[in-house]
């Protein structure tokens, strides 16, 4: 069957029309997100978007029969609506009932962006054969999307389940949630950055330092892991440092929702098996029997959130 | 309808009859747990003791349809296989099947015994009219259940949810799991009684240690509690820590999972508002829209093993 996928992004906004028999994109169509004329500046956009994605396929909006929005904020699901997205300043926004408007013949559903790169990734990526699976991605903050029993977990709240501020290290670095020691203080590619930014002040020496050229503001989370990688002793403790903090979240996922597989997205998975072996045997050690099967990197990259929106109805 | 539930605790072995009716206890037989005779002797025990509770309901073991059996350990849900359970010295034991040999006729189930406990709330106690709830069970150890969407939340593993050893305290205290930091080693009452014994030998003067007439061997985690209750200094910072402590457990659950109550069970619950209040406020002020709606004292008691067990069916 035909289905369309919005990806709202803080910067940008794709949408894709997907035939999910052979889950293939027949079209993709990207467009800034629109300054100003707030919520119905931005449905109008997807309305048009829907339009110009249909139309080369011969069909209109009325046309779409499922259609799914993937969005960075905390979604109810049931009822579409937006409860809070920081990057978009935006609260309570009803997008399903805004949708419905624009596509009056359609099945509409809302979610998380991470929770619809998961299911893109049980789908068509990286998760396909697992009936539950647990998607972190990894940017500058911290997202997860789940799946148990071959369907997205909405837990008892129907918002999905919320990674980034899981309390990891009680007293820790303060997080931008005010408290202390979440995942997405510790587990962030911002942390990185942070922790080789020090390392490139503390110690000039350091490969970190030199590759910068002493200056930290030229320190990226792909830094680190480069001098990581080419066994520069400071980037090597960061490293470490930062395995453990992952490790940490897996296991403590692995404990109280044992997914089978767990896949990691943004940056810092393409570090590959130099991120994932260590990770896999620390948290070996650390969960046991609650041991996810595997830990992979995630497959679908920037098509996920479009994909697994299309997916959501 | 009749139902016959047992509670394998690590010195004893209770069952009842329940009426799920009128969800009535209709008898209890209690009995200690069989010293040798491995799983056979337990076995065997447990339809002696389906016999007896039977018996004066002019019922024999053929006559019960559903048998419920709970264990402290981890379960394979699907199979009704216990994994392992340290207390019980027993890996790999297949309790549905020895069930079903004795009691021929009727669907048997098996489960951890705090999701046992967490289900008797849902069915007869402080959980009721709720679909989503986590029961957290403080003693000597820490365990939990879990209802998602009306029913025992299995995971992806099938086992439950194990809350004893999520991080919540990188690098924090060592835990007998081999781990440092884990929720049992933080949140357990044997944590209380670790520092209050502490506490009893460091400050001579404090009441901790004259209401324990200077021996910490006297000192219980209730009398850390009391002696809070009371404004000793040392004792009020011991419990605050604790309150902390808590609450990042139930923050780290409630983002992750998104209950929409919490209980706690075991004797520190005792301490009632003195607890709640405090932990609630700082739930609240850290996890927000993820907050739970309510944190409660359960309310079966020891009762809600077999409860439980019984409705597991």
């Amino acid at each position: 069957m035909l289905r369309l996928g919005f990806d709202i992004g803080g910067t940008s906004v794709r949408a894709c029309a997907l035939d999910d028999e052979r889950m293939e994109i027949l079209r993709v169509e990207t467009r800034p997100f629109p300054a100003g004329g707030g919520w119905d500046g931005l449905a109008n956009l997807m309305g048009e978007m829907g339009r110009l994605v249909g139309a080369p396929l011969g069909l209109t909006p009325k046309d779409f029969r499922l259609v799914g929005v993937g969005v960075p904020g905390t979604v109810k699901r049931d009822t579409g609506v937006l409860l809070s997205a920081c990057n978009l300043h935006v609260d309570m926004m009803p997008i399903a009932d805004m949708m419905r408007e624009r596509f009056p013949s359609a099945d509409v559903a809302v979610a998380n962006d991470a929770d619809a790169a998961a299911l893109a990734e049980y789908h068509a990526g990286a998760f396909r054969g697992y009936d539950s699976a647990l998607l972190i991605t990894i940017g500058t903050g911290l997202g997860g999307g789940l799946i148990v029993d071959d369907r997205l977990f909405l837990g008892g709240r129907k918002v999905g389940c919320e990674l980034g501020h899981i309390t990891l290290q009680q007293g820790g670095p303060m997080c931008a949630c005010g408290s202390r020691g979440c995942a997405e203080s510790l587990c962030s590619a911002s942390w990185l950055l942070r922790q080789g930014r020090h390392a490139a002040l503390g110690y000039p020496m350091s490969s970190i330092a030199t590759r910068a050229e002493n200056d930290p503001m030229n320190v990226t989370a792909k830094l680190v892991v480069d001098c990581a990688r080419e066994g520069d002793g400071i980037a090597r403790q960061i490293f470490d440092e930062y395995v453990e903090n992952l490790a940490s979240l897996i296991s403590t996922c692995g404990y109280l929702i044992g997914p089978r597989i767990i896949g990691l997205g943004g940056g810092v998975s393409n570090a590959g098996a130099f991120l994932i072996e260590p990770l896999t045997e620390r948290v070996r050690a650390r969960a046991r029997k609650y041991m996810p099967e595997k830990i992979v990197a995630a497959e679908l990259g920037e098509s996920a959130g479009t994909i697994g929106a299309a997916m959501l109805p």
